[in-house]
């Protein structure tokens, strides 16, 4: 298995070097080019894809399910986001100049990571997009997705690297390890030198394993456990509004709230009106003891739903007796992704936005727009929720590195 | 051991708190206090570093004990190089703002990275400058430098503490992890969660070691097998010249040139002129069969040579067919950190610079120039050779990370 992989990886290097220097009309036709052969081959990738769904049925859960399978709408909003991808400015080649006083001119000019490794879950749109992503950014791919579509994601393969031999590209830039053992993702966390960072995309246990296994770098994405805060002086209307839709308006994605901390001399108002607007929902509340004094129906929270993700229609409340004890929660149970504070108090909103440290900091909007586009980037490979590279939404941009060229005329040092 | 390491890091990951958003004036005095303290203090420091320099005398080289020792010249270097860094912007707090059409404003501004690690050599100075660094930086830092110079280090962290301790800062910011095993290493590459990123500074078994063990983000840096190519259109004066100072001026340090790579149209006459000026210096010049035919005083190079950082008197040259070959040799090659052409063809300047994947790629001046000093940054806090976070000389701005403030008035999604 790791001479397999290590050729595949040597493969996407080498074919890389052709990838790096081509001007963004011939990275865009490329794309342009996988887009049109989905629709074309659309048959053929859903009938590659119905084995996946056969196969996975009872075997993983309805929501997994539900996010493998493919249909022709889908394929053709998956080809729509690649020419969103068309659309987006080119961030290879852009940077700045100076001259040094001996004469030495120095640009630091934006340049591709090399080879990017992908390790996600049985998402087919994630192969595609990924691909494209890193097309666009001149970076070969190494994708190894979730066993559960590894047929559609060999069809997918397939088609995108007959598209791309109808280009300029090489269809060598993009590969899949599809093996369905473990083998092949731990191959690819050994290949330093051949791929330049591996950024797992998936649950929990996928990221941890992947941060502490692998010797190639790796950005670490999507874990969140999201806080919004209630601030003694949140306006009542406007905080149950965003509280509801940070948790609410989609429970399973990385940017909803898990942890929602009330100040005590609010909770009495606050917590009845949040319920009742959250009721059509039945969502679970895990609360401290004095939660469960204003909320009935609400059940003991542990110190463990404290520290979940849930991703799910469950949330964990606690009361605080103040702004302090709010950001010491947060900062002991933070990801580091988005973090929410409500308040119409402006010392309150600067102390908030200051200690806390995490991608993204809100004041008096919901953590769900902790997204590229939202934040206007455009499609994105990811949210980072380290702070080396990058961190928050990860675009084009974060998918190149830099490269120092120094032009002179002899001088020596 | 494990326990008192994450003592420490947890100890400096809450003093850091106070420091990430403390205002320049007020670091700047810190750091000018720690400047003051060596001096009053250095009878104190050069005692505790004789102590060292007697117990590693015929234990470890002779270099590495020059590079242990200090005196009261080198004690009054370090303070001067802190009044540079006091000189240097803040790298925090700047960053760009816009807004959303849904009224959205998001501001993307530097923050402190957090806690960085330092895992280096027994070079007194890098624990100074480390601290400053990091203190500039908002960044709390813990150190852990080479055993053979505990003594010195133990006194540099305690006169630099006291120092600490009369400005606003707290001084548990920095940390020394002053064990004399490899367990403190290991430990610290342990803290996921405790430190954000370990830098480690030295040789190429240490830098692997900490590469291949780290379950903390590392940024690599100072591995440095830099190439030279002598192109068949170099200007033969010019480029003697270059080739001399890359290789010479100062063979022990990373942006030195290990191999050179001649055209062969140009090899007759430009390897005899090398020689000639190289000659006083002494350099052993191990080459290929070709360039053994035209310097008889050099020996057979191996393919060992080639991969090796010699960081000494020691030159490997290879004769090549093309500019082709001497681009697919430094790729081969290559551990990316400088390399250099020397050609008075637009052409060959132009490819070498696109297909050359290195932090820094130069044409017609020597690689000695990669330091963050000479490219006009300031202080370093080393040069990175990973692409990614950073690439090149690593200064203030390369310890800070992002944070998104994202204000609003109720937006929900």
């Amino acid at each position: 298995m790791k001479e397999y992989v290590l050729e595949l990886c040597e493969s996407v290097k080498n074919a890389q070097k052709g990838l790096a220097n081509l001007n963004t009309d011939k990275k865009n036709d490329a794309i342009k080019k996988i887009a049109k052969a989905l629709i074309e081959n659309s048959d053929y990738i859903l009938e590659e894809n119905k084995k996946d769904i056969k196969a996975s049925k009872d075997v993983i859960p309805k929501t997994m399910i539900d996010r493998l399978s493919l249909n022709i709408e889908r394929i053709s909003g998956i080809a729509d986001s690649l020419m969103q991808v068309v659309a987006l400015p080119d961030p290879v080649g852009t940077g700045k100049v100076f001259v040094r006083p001996n004469g030495l001119k120095i640009t630091k000019i934006s340049v591709p990571i090399g080879v990017i490794g992908m390790i996600y879950e049985a998402r087919p749109n994630v192969t595609v997009d990924a691909a494209a992503l890193c097309l666009k950014s001149g970076n070969g791919a190494v994708l190894r997705g979730g066993k559960e579509a590894v047929n559609t994601n060999r069809a997918l393969i397939k088609v995108m690297k007959e598209a791309i031999a109808l280009s300029d590209v090489s269809p060598d830039v993009i590969a899949l390890i599809d093996d369905t053992t473990r083998e092949g993702t731990n191959a690819l966390m050994e290949m330093r030198g051949y791929v330049d960072v591996i950024i797992p995309r998936g649950g929990k246990g996928l990221i941890k394993a992947v941060v502490e296994n692998s010797k190639v770098p790796v950005i670490e994405t999507g874990a969140g456990n999201c806080h919004i805060y209630i601030d003694e002086f949140a306006d009542i209307d406007k905080a149950v509004k965003v509280a509801i839709n940070a948790k609410l308006s989609r429970p399973s994605v990385c940017n909803a709230v898990e942890t929602m901390l009330v100040h005590e001399s609010i909770a009495k108002e606050f917590l009845p009106a949040f319920a009742e607007k959250a009721r059509p929902s039945v969502l679970e509340i895990r609360g401290c003891d004095h939660t469960l004094k204003i909320l009935p129906e609400a059940i003991k929270a542990t110190e463990k739903d404290y520290e979940t993700e849930f991703d799910d229609y469950i949330l964990a409340v606690k009361v605080v007796k103040n702004l302090d004890e709010a950001i010491e929660h947060i900062r002991k149970y933070t990801t580091g992704h988005s973090e929410a504070i409500m308040t119409e108090n402006y010392a309150n909103a600067i102390k908030f936005v200051n200690e806390i440290d995490a991608a993204a900091v809100y004041v008096n909007a919901s953590t769900r727009f902790t997204d590229g586009g939202e934040f206007g980037f455009g499609a994105e490979i990811g949210i980072s929720t380290q702070k080396l590279h990058t961190r928050g939404p990860m675009g084009l941009a974060e998918l190149t590195t830099v490269k120092y060229i120094v032009e002179g005329n002899g001088q020596i040092r």
